[in-house]
């Protein structure tokens, strides 16, 4: 039993909260932990936590992202994570075939549980019971097996799919996989009784994933050509050393394949469906509205998360975290600030948020790219300011763990330790800086920040030099094995 | 010939932009230089520049911010500034006989030309010679000259002066003041040419100023009784030593003298006033929506001042010089963005900002007082981030200057210089520190930070300690006279 966790999507529908470097899937607005980590911790429910791995589909722009920020969880600590990198952005289906391949390669009558990693689901018993279900149905035939919710309401953002005759909690035949429906449709849809909203989840063997894809003759010459071509690929992706993977050669390979969902290019022609309906409690997180969920509304409907004011507002929804906001005489707006970025658009727009996404995107705005605060494996940082010739960063490292020994070659470090104390490494010297004071790193000189501490160290790093991209280190050593 | 600036107002009007302890009069973004700063630029045209010096009349809890501003404008470094301070806020007619009892005490025959600091006025031709016609009719004469303009616009935000028949560029006897219009009303008093915007300014001897005041008997037994207290207070003030003024005494006599206007108190009642009506080009700047005259709208109406994009949007102002707004699908709506605090609101409500004010001032919200950016006489500070125990600041020192030199109790500092080369006096020591240095300020060191280079001087300030109130200063020498 093996768990694939698919976390190539870019959520461009959570700007300005999520980023082209920090995902919908990263967001930890929504709980505790991350939706991704979430969904960790969900799979490792289901396939043990004595499981050897859990593989990780993630795009090759991320993956230093995404692995930086499963590293700093404290609850995956003791899960092996392996990640299969997407050379390039090919959609779904070719991402499900590399993953189904490697599975595969792995163990030929390995069964793969495939979860969207950006989802919210709760990980009660409706959760266990289903995923129970699902897996007994991939085991015992060759079916590829779907999760369908019971629609609660005629959603219009959502696929369907429609069972022959559906009961919760038992796989039951597929008739037909339906696109997003207008608002009659879903209507009809939920009276019928037989229709499920479309989980994106999937549980069947490596082996039924690939031959199923293969074998999909619904799309015309062309598309079956094309599906033949994307298992062939993957399974020869699949077979090179893991060093190789990430090579040209592979890269090349995997480029020449047809951008195309499973769901298009298999789900939808596959004479071998179930689904097994279910009414655990699921959200695929699909706007910033979602963000409502997270506060009770005032008398006047307005929702206020952070410091936000509504002042003769009306069904207002202010999410900001760390500055105020205040609305005067607005009604039905939404209104979403980061540190760098507001968001000011009609709660009835929230879906359209990639317009502002593309109209930023021509002009290469700094903002779509980079959070403010990014995560690492021994903690966080977060740019305060930036100006010519510098920039000042919050550092906090979190008990028993330090960076890489690494050197600049443009810039200097200033670091003032505000809270607790850091052990910290210049060339062989160790020196014990307490709070209040202040070491300095000129540029080229190996040095290192540990936390040996019981609780958060917190520094301000003050750079200076000519440059001072994130790309300027030289790393000697480093716990989490980055280069 | 005396010049009077009238810079007690609050200026809630321009929230967030305004703060209380950074009025309107204090903002720059309508021009190179802060409002109040061109105000007495102005005044300095009409007085001269060898004038010995001007007269601010100013609230108590202001007086140290107004000073550090103007102390900070290298084109007032040769004007003697004097600060007429009212001991407790109470409306314009006590603040202008206060004024006027000073300047009589000074030269019982002097004219005084008392403008409100935060208007904004093209400086050109029509204000030279609008003022030269209001001083000689208040030379030759025993009148309150006011200034009107001549309305480009039926504005129900202003009130009326009403001429017995008026004619540009002369002064004309008043024949009524009157109240903010209805816009039927306004529509009229346009189309009759004979009313005027009433701008606020006054030119008149100082001792018709209190003499008008003192006669104005169109308000009952009551008031008029107020109005002789006014006067017979204002000299008793103006005749203690500059040392009393601020004793509490002198708070207490003032905080006995009626809230009023000096219009309601005198103009509206005075048989002995003229209006100088003129053309010149005069803005009141009275709400946010004067923030549109600083950009060009786009095709769709939308005004964008700094970092902003309006995405399918109508007819929206956007103002964020430091961070990016995005709208999507809105229409008329103003937002103003500053570090610390946004405003949301349709263009029609910018007059209503002070319902934010009032709701912030109930929760004694930080961001109705203070801006992030403090103006000294020295520089700026911005404070870029705090922390429990720990307050991260950016300070630009212009050339030629130098902080006070000062100790803290409670808090040291670390000094990273990131820009330029600074002067740090230690105890009895001088070091000099460049960019990409630092150093230590323990706490109670005497230190002081000096910039003798051409170019600003930036450094980046951590204070640690466990109180970070400004207050926390011991100041042994300044150049700018404060303790």
């Amino acid at each position: 039993m093996y768990a694939v966790i698919l976390a190539g999507g870019s959520g461009t529908r959570f700007w300005p909260l999520s980023r082209e470097l920090s995902p919908k899937q990263m967001l930890s607005v929504f709980g505790e932990t991350s939706l991704i980590c979430g969904t960790i911790e969900r799979a490792r429910m289901i396939i043990g936590t004595e499981a050897p791995s859990i593989d990780i589909v993630v795009g090759v722009t991320l993956l230093d992202e995404i692995r930086n920020h499963l590293l700093a969880q404290p609850q995956l600590a003791d899960v092996a994570l392996n990640y299969l990198v997407e050379p390039v952005p090919r959609n779904t289906a070719p991402a499900l075939a590399l993953a189904a391949a490697t599975i595969e390669a792995r163990d030929p009558d390995g069964i793969v549980m495939m979860l969207p990693s950006d989802q919210l689901v709760d990980s009660g018993k409706a959760w266990r019971g289903t995923m129970t279900v699902a897996i007994e149905a991939a085991t015992t035939t060759d079916q590829l097996v779907t999760i369908g919710l019971v629609p609660t309401r005629p959603e219009t953002g959502y696929g369907y799919i429609k069972a022959v005759v559906g009961a919760v909690g038992t796989a039951c035949p597929v008739e037909a996989f339906v696109e997003k429906p207008d608002a009659d449709t879903a209507q009809r849809y939920v009276a019928a009784g037989n229709y499920y909203w479309n989980s994106g989840m999937l549980v069947a063997k490596a082996r039924v994933i690939l031959a199923e894809l293969e074998a999909a003759q619904g799309t015309g010459a062309e598309a079956a050509a094309g599906n033949e071509r994307i298992v062939e690929v993957a399974r020869q992706i699949a077979a090179l050393p893991e060093a190789e993977r990430l090579s040209s050669a592979s890269y090349q390979l995997f480029e020449t394949l047809p951008k195309v969902s499973f769901d298009n290019a298999a789900l939808e022609h596959s004479t071998h469906v179930a689904v097994v309906p279910t009414t655990m409690d699921w959200s695929d997180v699909g706007s910033l509205l979602s963000l409502e969920d997270l506060a009770e509304p005032d008398v006047s409907g307005n929702r206020i998360i952070g410091d936000g004011i509504a002042v003769e507002s009306q069904g207002t929804l202010i999410y900001s975290p760390e500055r105020l906001v205040a609305t005067l005489g607005v009604k039905d707006l939404l209104v979403v600030d980061t540190s760098d970025a507001t968001l000011v658009a009609p709660r009835d727009r929230a879906q359209d948020v990639r317009l502002v996404v593309n109209a930023l995107s021509k002009q290469d705005a700094p903002e779509l790219r980079e959070p403010k605060v990014s995560a690492r494996p021994w903690g966080t940082w977060k740019i305060v300011e930036e100006g010519v010739g510098f920039k000042v960063k919050e550092i906090v490292v979190t008990p028993d763990s330090r960076l890489s020994l690494q050197s600049h070659e443009r810039r200097s470090e200033h670091w003032v330790v505000v809270e607790g104390t850091a052990l910290v490494t210049q060339g062989n010297t160790e020196i014990q800086v307490e709070t209040g004071q202040s070491v300095y790193n000129p540029v080229g000189t190996k040095h290192r920040l540990e936390n040996r501490g019981a609780s958060d160290l917190h520094i301000i790093e003050i750079q200076v030099g000519d440059y001072l991209g994130e790309d300027d280190i030289i790393r000697y050593s480093d716990d989490f094995e980055r280069t």
